[in-house]
């Protein structure tokens, strides 16, 4: 039995029964969880909608975008100016174009390899599902080079690459350091590296989180472009982008409320982190040592 | 008759028959002409190389490199965290591309063209001349809108422009301005525009040369680069592709002595500025006022 | 017990265990039923085959032969002498091409856009599907527009359109009538709209169907093309292609009878609508408000 | 001495030293020539403005419109709704696509390649100069069938043509009849023929000339579509092309005057029709039997 | 109970508990077979390794690399030097290119395809599967012809083909003879027909497997190339294919032997052939006539 | 005057007045010369004629022929079993292509790179002429690296290359040495090297003319294919390719003779090696020690 219910003073516009829809990122924010459970917001969290297969609808805008940024921002600090070896990355006729190697040929790695070959770069791509680089090399045409992924070929690939894009991103799992610190000591000095995925720890053993104020360090004279959430440098795409994902489940949890919504659409349900007071989402609950309870039971 | 031959201390390296293959720009420097002619330097100019279908041999290499560069650092400060609109110049599905106009369709234009192309953006090139707009319409086969000139067209499509790229150079004159002031106010804030043709005055009414460490300004909301020497940025790539052009002449020089390089190559010819103590370049004679003598004359 | 079969000069070919194997669309044709129930005819209607995907094997080619046609024939249109507004679809060099907006972007919508591009149209299709849009991005490579499917997103669109595809068929279900008639008087004089999805009710506001003959109407300046089976004017090819489509499952009936085919193939099951006097198809039995039998009942 | 100038009412509009810049076509219109003499009108006719290569470059912009509508209206009379065949030119996946057979690879024929090809028919270009076809070459990669022209290599592609677009315009002489009457006899019934060049007699030796209103006519089962000025069906697309290539002669004359941009610019010199009561153009002299002065003479 | 071990003597490298993986071809190999058993290998068979779609993944790479080779060993043979007719595949500008028609549109045909458009001919891909026909209008986006498989197209197409590639595997079945004797009597003399098939039995009716020694030999004019594992010949490319595809498989034995890699992955537990001296794979006992158990059993 | 004119019982078929049109290469051939003065045949060579633009109109389609084949027997020859590395050109997914390398960028070179591009290999192109690699650009638009040449970027660029094609042809001059000895020692085991200018002299140092019999050597482990005459293996293509050429120059000689077909082409003028027993060929002349004659002479 409810005996008191939480004042807006306590808790701002948090309310019982309210639906708190965005990016809620709760496994490693403990004191939001407690507001958001002790004023019984039910918490839907982009991050952690899930489709049947799979996929990550509401993340995957993200990485589109990061993914096309990643060449962009690569190319700009490949200028001397900008601390990279001077170098551009389509060549000129006559003098050829920069190598650009791609780790990991999902959503961010098929944009930035769009983004690369319209630049006119050598465009090298490293994943280790040979049906996926068979994808690749049906949309692509033989236009980059496709390899199957394993340390040796990276290595070998990264000692006269230009610039790299850490593009490994594996859902509910932390990244795996696919570069090691000597590979990296091994490059061309002015190299660029942009780890697109430093929101999940980053593939680069040397890469650190920056900003988009301090976007850059250099280790061992390569260039280190680790800004998280890269996105927010181009709102206007990034928001249209987001809200295009987002807006069909705004639309079901408008029409059919939350419990509706959540039975017909079983990807919404898994968004569901907390519920009535209870952390509903198994990951949450393990990563803070708190009770999990099933979605199901306590609805 | 020669009574005394300059001294090195008087004039450094400088020395009679010393063959000075490179960029002059003579005609704001009395200084450097003076000294040129006083040691009797014969001073072979890059930029007044002119071969026999007028192009700038010397030249072209740096448009190729500037044309490129032009997109990538407009895609640069399209972002917001440069003072752009927040706009991803390509888009991503689900979200419309950025508009770029590119004012010229020469060297410069078709270079920004393909990258821009590649990087998905919406691109429209402006150009007077239809038949180089039907050769563009060849080569990019439907992927560009081409639009013949004339200002009503200009100020129609910078309205909806997210990028400009002023790429209007006429060889031995200078650059027109196609974009008055008034056209500036009416674009969208936050729109950026890139004006390559900035060493030789700018394509904007608004462009004044900035500088690779401070290389923008806004103007009515938007941002303006007008870096003079992009080319600077990228030394790897520009170094190699110069040499790649000028190589051939200097081989000429080795193996024939100036003289014989002239005669063998007309286009070497008008470009030795100074020789033997006299202005030999009508362009640099009238622009300091000073007596030209044709070279066959004085030879 | 069966004490009379029907005899041929009631029911003309009709006889009991015919396998009637064609389009059928019994829904609105309840006399039509009757004869095929009373002779006992086994109807296979090609529209109601349906494959463990959900597609429609049998109907998806005349969309692909509608969809390539829907751009020829607004081309058509758009000349002034057929009512349009006089522009060439793909423009020339110095032109701007015309603007074509596919709303739908499906096997319909696919085909005119792989016709539009070629023609050198501006193609943007809109689709509130973000995967096909990825998927449509991939195949065209940033050749279309691909934009997220909302009201506001449609309107603004047609604004500028010159012309407009409707390719939204969504199967079992009345089109959405996703196009408005203050939209249509927002648009210009002398665009074309062409309703691809009329045989299912349209997805224009301002639709309705015509004939080959009279093939056009005009609403608020707007010309209207819905001609119900646009592939009945291109006769060979789409002969060729329904063909293609029903000569499997032809095969599979007269090898091994409908019962053994319905056996094998599960998809041509669900096409069976009438079977030895019982309506076997819901969707057929409930329009008509018959009592329906489940196939396996019945066999 | 001039004792008296024409009057207003006897020439409406026309005076002495007015500049009558549009296409004017005198040779088959002697009493308009009658009367731009007498009232001493300069008459500058679009189509005899010849360039120094040779090109015509007020016809060029009509001959891109009309080739790339050729395909289009190609397309539609291809329908048994109009005639044709039934044949979806660009086929679906599973049929084949209609053969497309251009005679002719200049201007007329790029353009109908243009359009044929995106629209997924199978193009062949038959030219006798085999210099173009190496640039078609280049410029479609692969995508069309190139041949040298001779009449054993027309008749055999025109068996198995369904569409075939007559391109061939030879500058200042009647277009050579590449197709005989008997290798109409000898193709598909229901096949279309477009003859582009019909406003200088057609190069079928079964054409003559029809209106948008009447468009076609049948020969031996052959649907012909001979219309005089395709362009004007796109007055929108038209009047911009055109104007885009006249305006810059239009300029000079405002500018400098006749005499001044005659100097200026060679090219324009040659569209002088008629001067100060003169006829000017050897062309229009020879075919109306007067007599011819060089404007050099007479200015 | 296990009284005696066999001796190293007895079966050289063979001993209890080994894992064999490699490609075994069991079923044609009692004597192998009998070894394995004796001995106790457990033997892995590439061949026999099923992803969960069905497709076979040690299989698919090999597939590729004769795909592309095929084209390539058929342009060689179709030089006269070789004795075939005399022809360029691609043809040259003013030559028409030679037809290539490829036999089923699976992994061998795509890549089949690939190459030959590259080399220019005209393509054709006869596929009985209608989506995949769509995949690949998409995929190569009008540059193919496809069309949908039976006898009577086949035959048509073969009439006019100067290159045929029997690109029909039909995974645990044998390949039909899509390619009658009789069609190949009325083909082209000195046409070629590559059949990839080979190794499953071949495509053509007068096919029979050849080697990289003898790899030719003509049946009515027409040459037939039908080399047994033609992967062979391009060895370097061959055993990187092959090893990206088996390196993550040999991981998995490596890192949790053979027991727990058929634990973690299904694929690899069809692959077990022979285990501790029993036959596991249903195939290869029935063809043997050997008694099978079930794997799970003998674990 | 002419006592005696030559009998058929000695000079054949030769008789005075005699065109002879074809293939002469009379340079090394002082009895076939002989006999054609002696006979007053007209020798037309084919390889003499010249056109305007210095082109040789004649050659050009054998060499467009032999530069498409280049890299097919290339490919052939990188095969294991012929030799090679056992490398396939294009590589597959998961699997680099190879490096192919061609020097000089003209007729022949661009025909290998859209063959060599099509097959999937890294191509490069290495030419002295910038603008010519700026064309090359445009038409590849980023599918090939093109390089200034040079003697360090052509051993560099060896060093890594699977197949070479030597491309060079300067018209009336023996080919330059590209290659050196010493680099061909530097190039991988089993590369391949094709020079398809070996009718010239070849431009490797280690070149020497085959045969199609015994096309291939082996010179520090680098397989060369050095055939003269390459189009003989294809002879339908290359006849069908010669025959468009040839065949306008002898419709001008049907129709007007040799003396009116001299007058209205120049270019058939400097094909006339003999005229009325004379040699009228400055080169011919010259190679021999005879004497020349202008045409005009003694015409």
């Amino acid at each position: 039995v409810k005996v008191k219910e939480p004042q807006p003073a306590e808790y701002g516009y948090f309310r019982p029964g309210l639906i708190l829809f965005t990016y809620l990122h709760l496994a490693p924010q403990p004191e939001l969880t407690d507001k958001l459970l002790a004023a019984k917001v039910n918490g839907v969290a982009y991050e952690t909608i899930v489709e049947k297969d799979g996929s990550l609808p509401l993340l995957i805008p993200m990485s589109e975008v990061a993914g096309r940024m990643s060449v962009q921002v690569g190319a700009q600090y490949l200028q001397k100016t900008h601390g990279g070896r001077g170098i551009l990355l389509g060549g000129v006729p006559g003098v050829a174009p920069g190598n650009l190697v791609i780790l990991g040929g999902g959503i961010v790695g098929i944009n930035a390899a769009k983004v690369a070959i319209g630049m006119g770069a050598h465009v090298t791509i490293i994943d280790r599902n040979l049906d996926r680089l068979r994808e690749l090399d049906d949309i692509f045409n033989g236009q980059v080079v496709t390899l199957a992924s394993n340390a040796w070929t990276i290595g070998e690939n990264l000692k006269t690459a230009d610039l790299v894009v850490g593009a490994v991103l594996i859902p509910g799992a932390s990244t795996p350091k696919l570069v090691r610190r000597e590979m990296v000591a091994g490059m061309r000095r002015g190299a660029v590296m942009v780890d697109v995925a430093i929101d999940q720890g980053g593939c680069f053993e040397t890469s650190h989180a920056t900003t988009h104020t301090e976007p850059t360090y250099v280790v061992d004279g390569v260039v280190h472009y680790c800004v998280s959430n890269m996105p927010a440098a181009v709102p206007h795409t990034s928001t249209l982008a987001l809200t295009n994902a987002t807006f069909p489940y705004l639309l079901e949890l408008a029409d059919h409320g939350l419990e509706g919504a959540c039975t017909r659409h079983r990807g919404l349900r898994q968004g569901v982190d907390t519920y009535n007071g209870y952390v509903t989402h198994r990951g949450v609950a393990e990563s803070q040592g708190r009770k999990w309870r099933e979605l199901a039971e306590v609805e």
